[in-house]
């Protein structure tokens, strides 16, 4: 049994649309992010990082969204959504993972979450006016070399496909046109048109 | 056979401590930053990042240290860099790996990178004031929660320990006392007495 802590709009997104597509049995806690829930003391205590997401497993904690999506792969074999037989395409499925955990989300992160790096509000708007550029960088290098189609790897449906249409849905809200991104837009189109998609998005926003 | 691009002072370095712990058959080719050598068009070719590690394999070029380590790990059973027959196991060298790469070497980045999130040098000049803070934090977090010693995931030396070796080289040029940080401390001084590092440190700074 999983419980996934996760907050709305957060890339938990991405583990969460990983538990439904896996068949895992799981249930959900949701953070409220108004009233500062992921430092109270009950939940440090689970996540001392007092970020979203966290994954209470049989075995343990996790947190990284990276090794949660590969555990949920390595977990559910018979959902496939990794290539667990093929270390190098696993290795791929990996470096796709980190690319947009260490570099995408971090770029989004400073239109928001500017004082995790810096403390003077210029710096905070300097930062946020940036971001624009740096995640149509950062996606133009997703749409010419990293998404093969229709899936991220290919034919074969991975966690890298709910990690990138998590991130991929902010890129209107951080000014970025998605005219320019073609292979990008009709992911996340087929992505919203999956079940265990729409299950997701509809328990997050109700 | 491997091929590891990797510039000295860099990442890159966690990689080549593993190749080299792994016993694997691998060369390596240095990259001159000052001459922004990883701009260039063959480079580019190899890595469209523009960045170091690139990890050129008999299946294709990897990039992204988490993703190297782990297929490394995995190339080479015998070495035991990662408890591969464990998935849970497994996944918290992965979230380790992934805090390392996406939290911490992203706050050191900050001194001097500035430049990759914000446009002007006051900004630049807040975000290197508020490096010592920032790794300060994940250091502590590091050293209570995270290194269970001797190595990071215990009795068991893993991938996780080059990879926490590199970034922790670069606390005292972050500003941040190691007095307060006994077990990464030791971690280090563990380190530097192996074989492998000790060979790899040696060309690296030839």
């Amino acid at each position: 049994m999983f419980k996934l802590y996760y907050a709305p709009g957060t890339c938990a997104l991405a583990s969460h649309i990983a538990l439904e597509e896996a068949g895992a049995p799981y249930t959900t806690e949701r953070l409220d992010f108004k009233s500062n829930q992921q430092s109270s003391p009950e939940y440090l205590k689970l996540n001392p990082k007092g970020r979203v997401p966290t994954l209470v497993t049989d075995h343990g904690i996790l947190t990284e969204t990276p090794a949660m999506l590969a555990f949920i792969a390595q977990s559910f074999p018979k959902a496939k959504l990794a290539p667990l037989e093929d270390s190098f395409a696993f290795a791929q499925v990996q470096s796709i993972n980190s690319y947009l955990c260490s570099t995408v989300h971090v770029a989004h992160a400073h239109k928001g979450r500017g004082y995790r790096w810096a403390t003077e509000e210029p710096s905070f708007a300097d930062m946020k006016r940036k971001v624009p550029e740096t995640m149509a960088a950062c996606f133009a290098l997703i749409e010419r070399n990293m998404l093969k189609g229709p899936w991220v790897m290919g034919e074969q449906y991975t966690v890298c496909d709910p990690y990138l249409y998590t991130i991929a849905g902010w890129l209107e809200g951080d000014g970025v046109d998605l005219a320019g991104l073609p292979k990008v837009a009709d992911h996340r189109k087929r992505m919203s048109e999956r079940p265990a998609v729409k299950k997701v998005l509809a328990e997050e926003k109700a």
